[in-house]
């Protein structure tokens, strides 16, 4: 099986970053295919960061769906979802947001979860997607760490304060697992929860494992006539002309 | 008053004929300035083509923000409302989806609405928005009239088979009134209205009676540390590298 | 246009200064005409004076609407919206309670709201009234300042003790305006807005601006068989014989 | 344990029959005293006749409280439950709504319930105190059986129509049980019940016996900064000047 | 009126407590017959005593409803209400759990509530039946005083403790009421009622005078092919052989 | 990987037939340990019979997590998900009920789901569970095919009769996907899948995937004083005393 990883922003290293954590979360007959995004925002912090996210998503699985061996399943690497009901449109194969994914873990654990993300202003998206997903009413709450999105890789401090937060959110909230609310943030996943002794759920991961659980089932792209069937065709100008063609 | 109406797509009859409702229900001292999207969909019909929309709405916006004279509040003509949270952060002044103006104002009529709407691929995220805007319990029904956007102004049963829904909405679902689910049908609400007695609310003039009421509440931008404070600065590449300059 | 601002309580000097924010927040072609109710109490800070403040309100509708030029719509100006349900069955046109107005307004700006009201104990009605509008989900915090109703007028603090709530909600509660909870705070709004560097919201203003908005929207009175239809005749005895008459 | 009938209506015909099914339903050592509310319509069909017959409810509350021997509980025998909040301020007991009773009472039958009214124009305020009242989701159909409530004493085919319109509630909506929608029912829920083989809740019944489930819980009036504590004293003028002693 | 009382735990000390408490809570006519479960654990604490406890229930109800005289009604006397769905099924009468029964008392007296429990970890349950019996909007908190079901009876500080507990979330919650969180407390509510001054629901009373609220209403059991009609007879095998008859 | 597959009925064909369903689900890695219940009902077609399918299931996760080598974790292969609270508490890993699986996969596929079940009298259990996972707002309807449990294998009707269902339901519900609402239909799932073309849901299948993606999540069992801590110990007697050693 094969799963495209589209990191929506266009910094390389956070996709090689996500990558490996894919690949380490993958089945044995799983091969990650990690696409960076090829326009837009260098992280994503903002409504407007994650809105123009969206064209590079789309470019990317309509370029994978052309291509010779289209993958079996697109996993959107970035914890707002960016562009998820419109990749589920033009997509032939399962389509998951790590936002959605790392809910669904946490869910499965059972009890209430916690979300401990970047920036502040990102809260405000978090929650509405626990809305969106049917969990606001297991999420306990949600707290950032206040770390920006790209210097999560290089401060020296972003292990210790994750691990802070997290530790504290699990106390203060009365929560069974805490998830973490950035892809950034994938390889910290595993030692975290050593130290705080309960799951610690990266979205990359999970959404790596949720593929491959839906690829086998049947039946993509849904009903002909659904939410999801293919856009009708019509005319793109401008800077997205490009666009036109699905 | 100068109000930016800003149609989502990049027709331009559409824009005309919605600047035309908008100016019509403008007060006396507003003026509608139209700007039509200078990029993507033709007609927003899908996911796909609204997450395209957005764009062209935020670069609209821009453009009017560093005009000598900016407008006083934004409309985003389109049923799907799309790039709206975005657009709040971007943008100095109101900013206001059709959608959630229509909405609001059958909020007001007080009891329940019914929404007609185009296609009936579109009720997916019709009624996501009942549930964003608080007003899912409010909401009674979702009805398409299997009419292209496009084809609104052209086919020449358009009024006949919408006030035929829009009749049918009302009684089927007990409702108070009737939400216009197009930007494109701003023309038809008065004359559905008075056929079937009840309030018919286009959401083309109820966003500019909305933003009237807006404007004059001081305090946009609204809090320096809140979710829709400006976006952090940051590197902006590929095609979309001109939105970097905010 | 001419609006109806209908005082529930009987205090005419509340009347005055309610009907000059309205005319200072109407349209230039908009006439404000001030009630003040001609029975019950003097101020409204229960659910005993709220009830009892619904008499007055239904009789100065019926007043108005048998009254050779009736008003265009009806603003009734107490934040419990007392008898809103029963003044839209007999009025032939808009009616508005301050408080749906305003949380209505807040909700259209955009992320959650706080509301600051007067005594702790119209919390519980200002909470059942986000329930019934559908805007629990943005309410952030309802908070009391603790000033009665008629000392809003005379208390020296009143405005530095607001400023003070209001900001403090807005932090506490990370909201991205503040709802004012009385019809006494109507002169308040734009200063403490000034102040605190948010959208403060005060109910009349919103409430002559929203009327402003429907009044053009036809089809009212609605629905013939419809739950807001003119209420069956019957007969009324005792004190409220008068009610007999519509 | 004396409990105080009051039916918010000022038809003494409908007040013997609701205190004979009263004084059916109660223990043995309840005595009922009925009260017939000496002001306002004579029956209550819409929400203007609910809220006219509130004062008459809160005048009958004060009257028994100030006399001799005071009530231990209060019912107020409309299915709007007219006035039950404020209710709830100036009595020293309990106050049950008979629509919160048959709805508690349908809730603890377990399953779904089903709701039979009078006028369909009264639905509207029914689906609302299911919400008020936490019972929306256990509610799976509002109907109306289109009698009069002063014809349901006089109307020969009231019986048949009403166990009809049960059974088919019943089998449509998949329910447990029948709330029936008018204190003027009080007399047949038992009838219908044998005949379709279900519970079928009479709302007078049910607070009487709910009343005396309440009486013997010890702290009423509740807290004393509450939201039902005693309101604050002031003016009162008018036609409604009495109001004012509490 | 017999009303049959399962304590689902082990403790014959604990059933004879709380059968002290209902038949005070009784009326005159009501015998209250005490049964304690034949197997399973001493108290419960966890999810796991509580699903251990349900055959004890079930195995008690089968074994009155063969009895000679069956019982008019069962309360299954501890908080969790375990089994009470199935219950439902087997037995011919009206069957009332703790918990609900608290927690519906609790909605009558109106506002909101707090409840206090004994072990932090049983809050999970408690907050989840609030939402399976519609009144998580009322429930305020949920407290626990962290002393064990078993000592109860035995720590001499449990009325301070509790006392204190209930005092607290009254005032930190802004409740109108408190719900005593174990059948163990039952003979405590009076006299915590009369220290914090607000009513106390002690749920094995409530249980037994909500019992004799339903036992009038016919139709018990209900509708022959609902979701609480006798389950279909099939093969039990091994330890629990015995529950095939049924 | 090692998952324990527990049939919670004691019908072994019926565990072969799950058994079978699950290792051609499951990854190259991993193996599945079939465990048929050694008590209670040979299908479970109500309350009564879920309950008592409880002890069963718990017995024989105890059982296995005293093994010489426990299992990665566990699945509760009946669609009422019976004991899964209790089995979390007790179990040293993931542990997943079918019908949760199934529906968090149907929420990963997006839009809206159906469901298609045994017989209607288990609808309401099915709902209740699509309340407590939070995808209420996601389940567009509940469906019954009317052939019991253990007929599902010797019918020859079951795959014409429930292809049919789900055909139905997905166009009158205007679902994207289906979900199975029982352990027996797991080998239908595809074929069902491809004759209506959309994703049709088998729990079995859905629920060893998704253990796949749990069990590498580190920190099972979760927080030492979480809701999903072990049990504390206590005395067990009676025909269930050898529950106490856990």
């Amino acid at each position: 099986m094969r799963i495209c990883l589209i990191n929506p922003n266009t910094t390389t290293s956070m996709t090689d970053l996500m990558v490996r954590a894919a690949q380490a979360a993958a089945g044995s007959g799983t091969e990650i295919v990690g696409v960076t995004s090829s326009m837009g925002p260098a992280s994503i912090e903002s409504h407007y960061d994650e809105a123009l996210a969206v064209p590079g998503v789309l470019a990317a699985i309509t370029a994978d769906r052309v291509a010779e061996t289209p993958c079996d399943a697109y996993v959107l690497a970035c914890f707002g979802d960016p562009g998820l009901d419109a990749a589920r449109e033009i997509a032939d194969a399962p389509v998951l947001g790590i936002a959605q994914a790392a809910m669904a873990l946490a869910a499965l654990v059972g009890g209430g979860f916690s979300v401990v993300t970047t920036l502040s202003r990102t809260i405000g998206r978090a929650d509405e997607l626990t809305h969106r997903y049917g969990v606001a009413g297991l999420c306990r709450g949600l707290h950032a760490c206040d770390i920006p999105v790209l210097e999560l890789e290089t401060d020296p401090d972003t292990e210790a304060v994750l691990t802070d937060a997290c530790a504290r959110a699990l106390t203060d909230d009365g929560s069974e697992s805490v998830v973490l609310g950035c892809g950034g943030m994938a390889d910290l996943a595993a030692r975290i929860s050593a130290k705080i002794g309960a799951p610690v759920i990266d979205g990359v991961a999970a959404a790596v494992r949720l593929a491959e659980a839906l690829v086998p089932v049947a039946g993509f792209p849904g009903p002909a006539s659904g939410e999801y069937s293919r856009p009708p065709a019509k005319r793109y100008t401008g800077m997205l002309a490009g666009f036109e063609r699905l």
